[in-house]
């Protein structure tokens, strides 16, 4: 089996593990940086590489439409695009399907909807989205869903019967299963009842992997940690468990204390871009004047590309002159800091000390006022 | 002495030499990297000591403004600031007074102008400007100077008048002799006796290098290297001569071909930002659409980082969908076009056989109907 999972080692809920894919190793608790584009943004492959990530997300919407998915498959597919060949996840274009773009309108068949670049008209289908990700090429691929608002009960309950139905045509669709890991999406908003039945109907289908979406996208914070804790018990315990879109360095810690083994999140490259950096202390705004006269490095102990060699004034300073390389710096910091919780994660899941890890960590990020 | 210029071979008019300043050799004809803001767009200091540049500019009107000289004093000067430990160069500000700050004003004592960042007022004398200098701490600092349209006369002979006495005040005001090499600037726009009597009279101060300042600023090309066949007989043999500002490689190659040192220039970096890229074959814009199915490097037989892991599809692509990484490889390409060019230019002087070179340059660069 070119695919498999294995469990190393557990602490309670929360679980080490490896995942074999075609294009190596990737040790789970994992947190996989997002290249949108087939870049991630602001940085090279290499530093992406040299900050500890193993996996990269691409997002199979942005690419479909810019360069083309036929175009990236001339080219050998996303990994000699891109140079990057380590493993590579594609979404399903659901989520941006229905965040993204313009005049969408959704049917039991698929989804038609108008490009947020130049407003032409595409449609996508289970086995369309099948057949573009295996264009793309990444080793590990997802099912078409439907992404509804996780506090709307009704809607929920509609969507998932399609996303059930969609999940289904895809695994019949998929022509690769070889080459490409086909995950299963859990839906159900923040819906106990829903959540257990999605992942129950899915792990029917027997897929190398699953993952929950519709998560972190307004719903509160406790409201996410209900769900996961209804959902993760029904989540099949030979596969890996995919939260999708969830970066908050909080929220990773929570949701491994629950048994997830994956992450992607835009979150700390964009607030990079905005500049902003994660530290065990928290997110800070390196704009704030305060940081002009800083001579220390962004964040103490912190062995970054951009900590070992710069002060948080110079960095202010490019960022305040609207100068790349600060966002260069920002998003390398920032990309490690998640590499080094993860790495923290696994460590402390090895030695069965997560809970404590997990309390002190809170602590200090979310301060410790917001603890007593 | 700290700084030490040391001519080794020559062909014709042109010169291979050696500069040497506190922080290391910059062996001539060189280019450097600009650096405005102190840092050079889009690369990491590592990046651009790679690509085979020895030495950079940083722009004193920007740093004046921000993040301010006194704080960049404070953190150990420009070297450290930016981390970059080799020569660095910073200009007068003269240039950027009297084309980017809104509201100037000249008198013979010196320049009150408004800010372009928040339209605050400021004022340089050339003792004020060697000041901010020796808080920036560069290996060269240049003399203030006033630049005016190269195609006025009346201006001009104006202008080279409060120039030359400029000049002598920022050599008496000079505090750091042993740690910064003050150049001076030949003014004198196109006219070649304003030149020459420029280049005479600076040679008089007895400073460690001159530059030709007022150029590829709005004359032809040919008006400039008319401009420079004029002055070139006149510039101290024995002292570093620099051509401010120029980066264009047809311009490089006639002006190392009539006796110049040094280049700094924006261009190659500009250029890049906006998706165009130098080429042997002259000037090409990626973000054309021919580039979409381009599975070749950007330049062939190029080794720059761009040019061996990525296809031009690739770049294009990125460029199209605005991604900084695009950004990076353009401007890494550019970059060590120049870095490549300047040695090969080395290596003709060195083997006396740089007429040929150039004779081949031209028409490659500038396409074979334009030689004809």
């Amino acid at each position: 089996m070119t695919f498999s999972y294995s469990l190393q080692a557990t602490d309670d809920a929360a679980r080490l593990g490896v995942f074999n894919t075609p294009h190596g190793e990737v040790h789970l608790p994992a947190f996989a940086p997002v290249g949108t584009q087939a870049t991630v943004k602001t940085l090279s492959p290499e530093e992406v590489r040299e900050l500890g990530a193993e996996m990269v997300l691409a997002n199979t919407y942005h690419l479909y439409l810019r360069p083309g998915a036929e175009r990236v498959n001339r080219f050998g597919g996303l990994h000699d695009f891109m140079h990057w060949d380590g493993p590579i996840l594609t979404d399903s274009g659901g989520f941006q399907v229905f965040s993204l773009s313009a005049m969408r309108k959704v049917d039991d068949d698929g989804v038609t909807f108008r490009s947020h670049i130049d407003g032409s008209s595409h449609r996508f289908t289970p086995e369309m989205v099948m057949e573009v990700q295996a264009q793309l090429g990444a080793d590990i691929i997802m099912c078409f869903d439907e992404c509804p608002d996780p506090l709307d009960r009704l809607y929920n309950e509609q969507a998932l019967a399609r996303t059930h139905a969609w999940a289904e045509r895809c695994a019949n669709a998929q022509r690769r299963s070889s080459e490409q890991a086909l995950f299963g999406i859990v839906q159900g908003g923040i819906f106990p009842d829903l959540r257990v039945q999605s992942a129950e109907f899915l792990a029917g289908l027997d897929l190398p992997g699953y993952a929950i979406g519709g998560l972190a996208v307004g719903e509160t914070k406790q409201q996410m940690y209900s769900a996961l804790d209804a959902v993760m018990p029904a989540m099949p315990a030979d596969r890996p468990r995919y939260l999708m879109g969830v970066g908050a360095p909080d929220d990773i810690v929570e949701a491994v204390f629950r048994g997830v083994d994956l992450f992607d999140s835009v979150l700390p490259t964009r607030i990079a871009r905005h500049g902003a950096i994660l530290t065990r202390k928290g997110r800070i705004n390196l704009r704030n004047a305060r940081f002009a006269d800083e001579e220390v490095p962004l964040e103490a102990g912190c062995a970054c590309y951009a900590c070992r060699h710069f002060t948080s004034a110079y960095v202010h300073h490019l960022l305040r002159a609207n100068e790349i390389f600060g966002l260069r710096l920002t998003t390398l910091h920032n990309l490690r800091f998640l590499q080094r919780l993860m790495a923290d994660l696994r460590a402390h899941i090895a030695s069965a000390t997560l809970a404590e890890f997990r309390e002190q960590f809170l602590a200090d990020y979310l301060g410790e006022d917001e603890n007593v």
